[in-house]
């Protein structure tokens, strides 16, 4: 039960990467239920409901140009009956629309409900460290 | 059960939060598994133990003046079996041992697993937003 669960999770992150590589909003969004409260990579501190995590991944596929460099390292899976979290450290890269190369890594943790037969992501919270001495995000860390 | 162990997980909040705001640093350090891995506010990008979230609390409490302020808001709790995870927004407030007053919103997720008869805090991840525009760190937004 607790493996076939694990394994769920691992295909349902694995479909939102395939689905974010390919900027296929529709699928991304289907990760996530509908009253998911994200603490996002950009401001506000938080929202919630879908349309606004719909929000910001249609800006991040407004930025780069297509398809999009999205990898995911060392995930941690922990589950239990309908509940679940993971967590990863994930490098997003690729081209701007302006032409510069980006290239981050980005913490990620995931909180799951089982909801019906299917995992959803309920609470999302993505970032990087802040270096309060400058006020500046650290956006050139690698693991 | 699950109101219980929700229950428990308040309780458990509740004493993280106090021992913050007397920076009681055993105190704080029994909320945490040996082997958890922190995304925390500031670098680096994630440290697997729990001597690398003492150091962090330690230089918290380095450079405050006491008691602490601490403030958490809009805690969401899901529990099921040995498996939890929260959420919530959190203020820290204070006055920096150079003087100058500080206030600022962390978001903060805090994943849990019970281990014997206690709930431990296995991954945490605590952050602001980025503006991407400027490199900074958002530390004066609020909610």
């Amino acid at each position: 039960m607790t493996d076939s669960s694990e394994a769920q999770i691992l295909r349902r992150i694995g479909k939102l990467i395939e689905a974010v590589r390919a900027a296929d909003l529709e699928s991304v969004m289907s990760s996530y239920a509908p009253d998911v409260v994200t603490f996002d990579i950009v401001a506000p501190l938080r929202k919630i409901g879908a349309d606004g995590k719909r929000e910001n991944w249609k800006s991040v596929f407004a930025t780069y140009q297509l398809p999009l460099g999205y990898e995911i390292r060392d995930v941690k899976i922990a589950v239990s009956g309908d509940v679940a979290f993971a967590y990863s450290l994930n490098r997003v890269s690729g081209t701007l629309r302006n032409g510069s190369h980006i290239g981050q890594w980005l913490r990620w943790t995931a909180c799951f409900r089982k909801i019906g037969v299917d995992w959803r992501i309920v609470h999302d919270h993505v970032s990087v460290p802040t270096d309060f001495a400058t006020g500046r995000a650290l956006l050139g860390l690698a693991p």
